[in-house]
């Protein structure tokens, strides 16, 4: 059996697999294919749940005696928009000057096809590892996320699995490969503000109440001054408001009821609970100032709701992964890799309640958007970091 | 003939008539009726537009050597909402406990019941005046007012016609009958603005620019601070926010686009062109000020409409018209009215065109809600008030 150790060869073949989230598109069944070719265990949960679709899954297990470093991912890909738009279709894998054109291609076929690729020429190179490498993969993190990595790292844990280091596969590089990894992330939080008035007549104000009136004092205490200046490891927390609606049309009515949601990213100066607590302190604070209506007596009635379940801040300090991964990427491409805790929510959110995790992949400048593409030479390079990775971090 | 010296009875035939706008529903044809009792010659004018409904209106006059009172008002009343809430139904005018019930009861049938009755009362009493009285009612009061007042006024100048003085029958009372007399209303001026920002993820705000953080600054500056302090005549000019709608659901999409929605009821400090100019100037301010986002070097791109036509402030200066009808109210009811420039516009806005006009009428608290009533001893007392009014005016 040839081992697949041609990373773009194996992204040829993932991106012809229309996997868009929640569909499989046999994208599990080909990496399945890949992994069995270097002795492999693999595995295929499917999880279910009343409200979202059933999701398929992949574990796979190259067993040896040592420490247990997990790859994760995602072969689901989000949906490719305007076909017509595409310079080449979204799921042929066409290559052009260069470059291979695909959903997935960056977001995240591509790292699972460099790992694979990796690991190939490791096998190849030094046998089976001293320790173990597992394939932690998903067909649900572009979707709801319900029955993806969360449960699949419960049902992995449940059976024994437990892990020394993980790297995700996600694109983490904003400009070239090898600028940066992620290390860490911001915690997410969501709520939404309404406020109560009374509606009435624009020319009798004082026998109405206008909402707008106190949104707008709530929303510029939410706004500034800023929630912190950053840390040492994290960019500043940033609010932003996402939403303000209330939907009257009539140009001489005082509306009843306004609402806004906003989301927060934080840094490690906060937790969910204290960044709460400030929230509600400078909205009840913004709302007593009473300069919500002139001669106004009451506060504003403001109602503040929490949405879903706040997402932590999170920071990896294993020092031997980062730094072997660190030195990997500088040896290829020639310069260190910034650490970064920048943008948006992964799944190592998940992972990192079982052992210390970092990100590091392709690219990302095309991600989500039409001509999503990579540079063949990345597909080489990070296939080049990954196996110094494993050669350095089994050593 | 009997003349129609009864504003109780005169209103009831009134309520009867279910003339929810722009329906005539046969208020007019009474109206006429009992108009022609004392010979006054009535013009029934019908206008009609592209996208509006045809209007009927009425133009009546007793003509006498002398100066020329016209008496302005609106048979249409607003729909009755919902009419299993109505104690007593709202077109059977049923008198309980001293009060009629229904729709048009005080805005305005009442004040147009009353003003027949006293002129009957005068006819009756004195003969025909030392002048003209002229009634000049639309049936589009309540609705878009194109086809009402403002062509009832040209065509009726287009025959000649001119008035001296004019009094508008609107319910000018805040609490009791005698109250209130209004000489003048502010201006009346709307605008919309839009901020347009850049798409993207609230991870990554520096790839995006949330137009709702320009909003906020620009809303802010809108309400703060006041526009002025009021004058000699006026109230402080008052500015509501009617509305702000952004319309993403997304919690982790910044937005492209905010808009919001203001109307300012202005005094006689500004002119409409004066007003929009401060508003440009506070909008432009802000925009520039910078504190739309950290770090942000563009001011917030934003535009402003204004929607429709200002309506212009106004201010009757007019001393017999006033003088008579105050020292009116006080003979019959006992204490002097407040001369007021306060609350929403009335098409006294058209008439001052033509001539000096006030309004006063009914006790408007049950305006345009459930059970709409009047008390019947009030509809006595404005008898008596516009019947000692044109004993005085035309004597």
């Amino acid at each position: 059996m040839t081992l697949p150790t041609d990373p773009a060869a194996n992204l040829a073949e993932l991106i012809r697999c229309p996997s868009v989230t929640p569909a499989e598109g046999n994208a599990l069944s080909v990496l399945s294919g890949m992994l069995k070719a270097f002795d492999c265990t693999v595995e295929r949960p499917v999880f279910s749940d009343e409200d979202t679709p059933d999701v398929e899954n992949l574990y796979a297990r190259l067993s040896g005696n040592g420490p247990h470093l997990m790859f994760a991912g995602h072969t689901d890909v989000v949906p490719p928009g305007d076909e017509a738009a595409w310079t080449h279709p979204p799921f042929e894998a066409v290559v052009a000057n260069g470059e291979m054109y695909g959903r997935g291609a960056v977001d995240m076929k591509g790292g699972i096809a460099c790992f694979v690729a990796a690991l190939a020429r490791y096998v190849e190179r030094h046998g089976r590892p001293r320790g173990s490498v597992s394939f932690l993969i998903t067909g649900d993190e572009e979707g709801p996320a319900i029955n993806g990595t969360v449960k699949l790292l419960e049902w992995a844990a449940a059976r024994g699995e437990s892990w020394d280091a993980a790297i995700v596969g996600e694109p983490t590089n904003p400009e070239k490969l090898g600028d940066m990894i992620k290390i860490g992330r911001r915690g997410s939080l969501s709520g939404r503000i309404t406020v109560t008035g009374t509606q009435g007549h624009v020319a009798y104000p004082h026998l109405a109440d206008n909402p707008v009136r106190g949104m707008v004092a709530l929303l510029d205490a939410l706004l500034s001054p800023p929630l912190d200046e950053g840390t040492e490891d994290f960019q500043a927390t940033n609010l932003e408001i996402t939403t303000v609606d209330v939907g009257n049309k009539a140009t001489n009515v005082i509306p009843a009821k306004a609402s806004a949601t906003f989301n927060i990213r934080f840094n490690d100066s906060w937790s969910a609970e204290s960044l709460q607590a400030e929230i509600h302190n400078r909205l009840d604070r913004a709302a007593e100032e009473n300069r919500l209506r002139p001669g106004r007596e009451e506060p504003a009635a403001f109602d503040l709701e929490w949405l879903g379940r706040a997402s932590p801040v999170f920071l990896t300090r294993d020092e031997k992964l980062i730094d072997t991964l660190s030195a990997s990427v500088e040896v290829v491409t020639g310069s260190r890799p910034g650490l970064s805790t920048s943008g948006g929510t992964s799944d190592a959110r998940f992972i990192k309640d079982y052992c210390p995790v970092v990100e590091f992949g392709l690219v990302g400048q095309t991600m989500h958007m039409v001509d999503e593409r990579v540079a063949v030479a990345d597909l080489e390079t990070l296939t080049q970091i990954y196996l110094r990775f494993l050669e350095d971090w089994f050593a």
